[in-house]
């Protein structure tokens, strides 16, 4: 079976990326990979579902093993996405989707170099502004420093495979074109060269 | 305005990219760029038009001064691609289509890392032979030299950044797949760091 594609897909707070997100996994043909977690299991919760739940020690041999493609510490707990669940989906065909920050993303084209990094972006300063500022929930400082951090986000853009800028109220655009790009990418020679061998 | 993008496709004879050639010329939107040639004009040529007709002097000189994208030398003239033709083309937001054989698109790769290479295979050696043997026109010599010829060519696959396979009958396909690629190519992130600028 050919392997799946793996899609790091970042995109600053404001950008809308979690509507993309939603058209691309109601295709069926996208999967979200279960995240480790050291934080303790809650009423919902599911092992190997919602997240593997290890403790700190372990979490920790995972990382020095070069085990975790991703990770990050929010709260003293670690969040990250283990390389075996997306090695293994991989392996099933599965494209999988790893919706992660610049830092993480990074941290995975470095493990797998393979990856499809993309970023979305919105599709101005303005609207930026108006969808943080949108939600109503955030304070007038709060927003500026997500400002600032959009910026810093940004300036990372040219360290992605691809750019697409999700216009206001054309998220499903914004998922057609990385499906295109996951047709395109299909098509690369270097994910094809047992093509080769039917001729040598 | 947008620049274009250049395309440089292969396929090695049996593979039919003339047919998917002729699909993609047929959407108006990716041009031939008009070749250099030291032959003389003959009766239909117009130059300009279906050469650029110039000396063996000028050619060369031309070569020297790292102005040909690849030439090749046949029948005892010089054969080749202007840079300042494609890249004219390509200021104009066309999408240019180079159809050449592979040791010349390695020579555009090297003067144009943007390109965007595409190998065309048939589906399988035996229909590869069955297209070469089908045309009725060639001794079996000419013919095991030609196949000879392809296996040289498919070995330099990796080289290219996509892969497509002609299946029979299915050249609108071929030429599908082309288009996709060119739109995914467009939201590349190299191509697109003027984003950035949006939000510094």
């Amino acid at each position: 079976m050919k392997k799946g594609l793996l899609f790091v897909v970042s995109g600053p707070s404001g950008t809308g990326k979690g509507t993309v997100m939603k058209h691309l996994l109601e295709t069926g043909e996208y999967f979200y990979s279960v995240s480790a977690t050291t934080r303790a299991p809650r009423g919902e919760d599911k092992e190997g579902v919602t997240y593997y739940f290890v403790t700190r020690a372990q979490f920790e041999e995972k990382i020095a093993q070069g085990e975790m493609l991703e990770y990050a510490e929010y709260s003293g707990n670690y969040y990250g996405t283990p390389k075996f669940a997306v090695e293994k989906a991989l392996a099933e065909g599965k494209n999988v989707i790893l919706e992660i920050e610049t830092k993480g993303a990074l941290q995975v084209r470095k493990i797998m170099p393979e990856a499809v990094l993309i970023f979305i972006l919105p599709p101005d300063i303005e609207t930026l502004r108006a969808r943080l500022t949108g939600r109503g929930t955030e304070s007038a400082e709060v927003i500026e420093t997500r400002m600032a951090q959009v910026q810093r986000e940004v300036a990372l853009l040219c360290e992605y495979d691809y750019a697409i800028v999700n216009e206001n109220g054309k998220s499903e655009e914004a998922a057609k074109a990385i499906m295109g790009i996951a047709a395109a990418e299909k098509l690369r020679a270097s994910r094809n060269a047992e093509l080769k061998e039917k001729f040598l």
